[in-house]
């Protein structure tokens, strides 16, 4: 993952995947470390359409010159000033055919061209599992390249932490604070749900931070009966009201699926998400008013938290230094409490779950908060 | 309205309906000043179920009573520690039939009973339009009634403000920020419905200081078509999202019914709520990806604003004041920046639109905010 | 103050005096009303030195044309992008004398001169007390102008209400609710010293929000005694901290200048604020740790809240309303519910103390609130 | 430090040393995961004092039954229940003399005493390096202690982090924010001092995520001659305003005392702190306006970050589980992503500093910070 040190005049950023608090500081971290060594800075618009569909931009407009002016006081932002796509894969690029469908090509070539017409000497990859493991198919066609790890899930293996992670939590966080009292004032079920496809990271720290009775994660498949036999135990001490978080991709066990009701466990779809779901299997089964809120992209989006905002800088900061060190092929990682270069190939394609071992999730079971297992 | 000072020695207070935050601070500031005048003060449990329903109560807990301890710090806090409830009229209360069914019955004497048992002299009713309406009814039975006006909504007329619609507006305000980096990012429509079944208040201050791209009212019949101009418009300037703010009763105007799908427009429970069908219209009509967000239930909770928690202790205090006074039969109003008592009997029933001929609707449209009309 | 509609092409606006939240949001409202109307809109950097002293910016820099992008988003950003100053006032210009020292000259004929260069027909001045007086000598002088009030303090006579007031009220209640749980967990007195050299709306509104014990105002001489013999009552019933709220202006009567210490009472300046004077005189009466946290300038900055944002926006959008219907000297107020021109005449000069009769002082006393009298 | 699992029946927990958002989450979670173990939980008053001092406390008061009410969402609330000192070192405790003055005594053994009367088998200490040394020294009494790391200031080693410290840089970082449009509106410079008298911990992560402009730790000696010279080159960039952020322990170099003024460098106590002389300093040097702003009690206070609750809870609950697994005299502490004890022998005393060759200061210097030096 070391090389010679050839001499960098220009660098390349681009930002991929689901947004995330935190993008913006990264991108002017970069801009700003690069400057200081004398390099150019050029944004890239929408992942990499803005090299590999320059027609859909005003001319000139593809990329963006980051200069100091541009940076300035972004880094308390949230979003991307670049813009973001989930579909522009360079080697499985949607491409119009004769017919008017649409197929995937590989364009990675034309990437690689278009890099070198804007005399693009090294790469900043920001993104998630899909981006980080395009970097590393970049990187293995000569491609000098460093990843950023970006995961509001924070489901990346190879790094503590990231950014993003801390914003969703904190504002989910801040969301079930709210629900909390008016719930209490209406004696009733809120059940919240939160992001969190494969991991049920977002789930369980925002549950724990919000004083949430019950938890329901991917990684732990539930039994509503237990969840609403707590219900009945709090109802018993006088607490008529409680708090559910569910990860948007929390799941019965087999055995549980009956606690759905039939509708409810065959037609997710149709009856909105598994948090709707839980609302609804939780009024059946206990007989309370239950309600559901979705929190979804209002946990995307946002001004950083000061965490994440010092994460996504030490994360661009250090992406410069690695190139600058000659470092290519790798990811800069929070390890140990330092950001340093980790090599992509070890870390892209791995997903990091809860573990149902660690110390935090004894935690939420030594607070007594119900998991549904 | 004002009669004859009768030594008041104990009072109650009862907090109905929807939960506002605010509700906290009036509780706290009628039992201070209750007790500054040497008057005990007793709170009434789910509205007047702790005196009607004492049976679901443990024994003496279906009243408090409001003591400088229970009060103390309860003023930044969201809720109502009352608990609240939307089902308790007296004059027509449900009631379990032989046959299983419910019935509503007149309980109002079985109240006022209850009340001379506990030695209560005068009642401070919080509540909205339905509460108040009960509480003239009683005063009319002959008990000494004051109203404190409660409508997270904005929409009671007499009073120039209440409290819970500032926190209401500023949170809908701070969700809207968040989603604008979110939708700039993906270059999205984001439909963000609010609260506001007959009035758009809420729609209309969280939208202006959200810097929403279109609102759309309750009070002004809307046509989706003139919002698809606006995103378009929009996008040949480079602006390449939208947020679109929907209360939940704004509805298309009748020759517009065919923005919203057949589907749309006539399954609306179905679809999910108005947010939902815009934000599936518009996608239909600009061809762009829209997504909805609903904040329902996350604009009644979180402890109140500060603008709020002064407004509410005012309410509460002059509630009291009132009733030291002699008053009766009033409601506490803001009315040329002094809260002061007005007759009940002058604003029962009166609900407050947002008038189509005032300033701040002038505002939207002199900042280019596209109405849908 | 109506006058025959001259058609106007091309306007000015300039703010002056010290920031508050929700000026860019007056700028933005301004700015997209004008250009609504097919108006010019230019901008004036710090207060009038952008056309009084050219000298001191980039050629080009001293007026700012305001454009849809540059005024794009602004509305949730704190200060004013147009910079401020206190002393510009173009009546009393400070110039630079031959033998170094500085005087006051009128320089208001330069203003017009340089305002009529730039082609402007009509200007909006956004500012408090003093700048509203210098916008209606202008007026007077000819010139087409509309004013906007701004005041953090809230202490101007003639409206009900402006911008900025609120955020002052909001942060400094946030800042209160952090100091009671650091003073209880220390047993300890805080003092908490906020803006309000002559008006006390914010230590009010504030200590009400926050929930002081004492709260100190301009408006109404304290004795340190009554707030020393409430700390004693509250240390008997087992609290044993406590928060004062200290308006900058506060002052002792003139009996009570002894509870200040000679060197307190005689030497502010070398002490520090009164803030810090209440503190160690506190200390010294009571024998318990006393600390003082002055909020200062953390109370002007920041994003405006969405009260203000909508105040802003409804003041700026009047402004340029009133200019369209032909209004000129004016300032556009809040009166009853809505946002309209009254005459500059009228208003300016006039102060807004607390009404020591008001019912929001009542409620602190109801609430039992030390007031220090 | 592992140890024949005596049974546990009661156990005390006592919070020492100034107070950091997160101890009532620590006092939260160790009671719950000690009442579902069938344990009593008792909390001390504090420090100590509630066992040392029994004459302050009203009878019965100076210790509390921990029980699930008591606790019921506390986790939410800054402070500490038990209340806190920072004067009750059981093994020098101060004693009145017979002449009035006070002397220092050993009096551990009288807490041992009055533990055993209470009949505590175990207890949890939660306190800074001081509180933390103690317990140590408790434990070679022979008492079944398990320590908790509280420090705002993020500087006990042997701990990746712990609890207070991300609200505290959270708040800070806000009250930058806010800073930035006030002094860019009137162009000047702003000092803000936050806590860190030995660690700058605090000063760097709030500066960075603030986006301050220089940041003065104690870990690196600064000369203003630096900062002024950044100034300058801001100035010119035609940016004319300046944040600085400093650390109250932040010192000169020996060779740069010159650039605080003789009476600035030798007479702290009277100019106030390091913010205060620096900003004095500054404006000296740059001609420019500048003011100072000291965080101080602010960053204590108010409700902890979510992810300072998890970590709290982590915490509090991990001292349980060491306890339940027969450990003592160890501290539980956050290393490799888990909170496992570790033994109190290896870390107590022992600071951690800034690391001068870490990535986050790297980062200060790639991001252009001036750090002084």
């Amino acid at each position: 993952m070391s090389a010679p040190i050839a001499t960098i005049r220009r660098i390349a950023i681009t930002t991929g995947g689901g947004d995330a608090p935190g993008l913006n500081a990264v991108i002017q971290a970069v801009t700003r470390a690069a400057l200081q060594r004398g390099w150019a800075c050029l944004g890239i618009r929408d992942g990499y359409d803005g090299l590999l569909r320059p027609e859909r931009y005003r001319p000139g407009d593809g990329c963006i010159a980051l200069t100091p002016e541009r940076v300035e006081g972004i880094a308390a932002l949230g979003g991307t000033l670049l813009g973001s796509t989930n579909q522009g894969n360079p080697f499985a690029y949607p491409v119009r055919q004769a017919d008017g469908s649409t197929a995937l090509a590989d364009r990675s070539q034309d990437l690689l061209d278009a890099l070198a017409r804007e005399q693009i000497d090294a790469l900043v990859a920001v993104g998630g599992d899909g981006s980080l493991a395009i970097a590393h198919q970049l990187a293995q066609r000569g491609l000098r390249v460093v990843g950023v790890p970006k995961t509001i899930d924070n489901d990346l293996d190879g790094t503590v932490t990231t950014f993003g992670f801390d914003t969703a939590v904190a504002f989910a966080s801040e969301c079930i604070d709210r629900l909390h009292t008016t719930a209490a004032s209406h004696h009733r079920i809120i059940a919240v749900e939160v992001m969190g496809r494969y991991a049920g990271w977002i789930a369980l720290h925002a549950g724990l931070a919000g004083g949430a009775h019950a938890i329901l994660l991917p990684e732990l498949p539930f039994d509503l009966a237990a969840v609403a036999a707590l219900i009945a135990r709090r109802e018993a001490q006088g607490q008529s009201y409680s708090i559910v978080v569910v990860a948007e991709g929390a799941r019965p066990h087999d055995g549980a699926h009956a606690t759905l009701a039939p509708a409810e466990a065959g037609h997710a779809e149709r009856l909105g998400g598994m948090g709707e779901q839980v609302s609804q299997a939780l009024a059946r089964l206990t007989g309370k008013d239950a309600r559901c809120v979705v929190l979804g992209h209002l946990l995307r989006g946002g001004s950083p938290t000061a965490y994440d905002r010092v994460a996504a800088l030490r994360f661009g900061a250090a992406a410069v230094r690695a190139l600058a060190a000659g470092q290519q092929d790798v990811m800069v990682a929070l390890q140990g409490g330092d950001v340093r270069p980790v090599p992509l190939a070890d870390v892209a394609g791995r997903m990091k779950a809860v573990p149902l071992d660690g110390d935090t999730l004894a935690t939420a079971r030594d607070l007594g908060v119900c998991l549904g297992a």
